[in-house]
């Protein structure tokens, strides 16, 4: 028998996280030829493996140094990463490590877009941040958050659509035309 | 007690490695402002995990549906698989996975370079074949193996050197001048 109040949840879970989202939105874009974007493994530290069947029986989680996601739209090499969080006032910098900045800070360099997407969802609002942004905000302040207001400024807002979900291609387009006029 | 026939060994296999000599050079590149490539997470299907300490008791190695390495030169999008071969005259086809064949065509649909980087290991012999030659040669072929005479004709050799050890950004640079000239 389905255990119809643990499907619902699971469901409605699977449903509302921004991940699944933009796993619908890169499939979309995927379909559509529109950008080739995917994500990539989580980084692990394996400890042991069974022969000879290679099944891995001990392995840890490892701090990520790049971003969750990669990829190429418009000759373009682009990197981000996708978080949530449930305040309702700012984003904990607790969520980006030092390695991940060094990363940002480097595929800057190397003519790359890197960013954030950020989900408020309690107030259910979304904001694509520019790397450029985030770094700035990090160079000129000593708070452990970015308040929402910095994202109402500098970030993008991002409409929530049934397909695709989450379409932050349109934000691209925008930061490539500006990055023309520079 | 150190066993110097172990350590020996363990070490000319670390230095022979192309893996290791790929990683080198990234390094080397990153630390010379050249490129930014690195070598993506090994995919893996996790079954189990124990908490509260998060350690993965059960996890399965997945086929890549992606290559290796991803990275960034001269504002180019670049993805490439290093694979070695102990046969003296071909690289069996079985290395590449059908997704990947995929993949190298969308890499090459947004404008990003996706190539192999093959090491004939018993003659010592280091080849770059670009993605598109590769799908050229399964298209117009039915064998299972690309013959070390495809590599000499269309492919680039890599002289190997201290450092870096695997100079693939060179032939890089021939790549993308020559795309110029289209």
């Amino acid at each position: 028998m389905i255990n119809i109040a643990n499907f619902k949840t699971t469901y409605a879970n699977r449903g509302m996280t921004l991940e699944s989202d933009i796993n619908q939105t890169n499939k979309y874009y995927k379909d559509n030829n529109i950008a080739l974007v995917y994500k990539k493994p989580t980084p692990i530290k394996i400890v042991k493996v069974e022969y000879p069947k290679n099944v891995i029986k001990e392995a840890y989680f490892s701090e990520p140094s790049t971003l969750d996601y990669t990829g190429i739209y418009k000759n373009t090499y682009i990197e981000f990463d996708a978080k949530e969080t449930i305040s309702k006032t700012s984003f904990p910098l607790s969520n980006i490590h030092k390695h991940q900045l060094e990363h940002i800070k480097n595929i800057i360099h190397y003519g790359g877009l890197a960013y954030l997407i950020v989900r408020f969802t309690t107030i259910n609002q979304t904001y694509l941040l520019t790397g450029k942004n985030l770094l700035e905000f990090i160079n000129t302040n000593t708070r452990k958050s970015i308040p929402l207001d910095y994202f109402k400024q500098k970030g993008f807002f991002i409409e929530f659509k049934y397909n695709p979900r989450v379409d932050y291609i349109k934000i691209i387009d925008k930061i490539l035309k500006s990055k023309e006029v520079d």
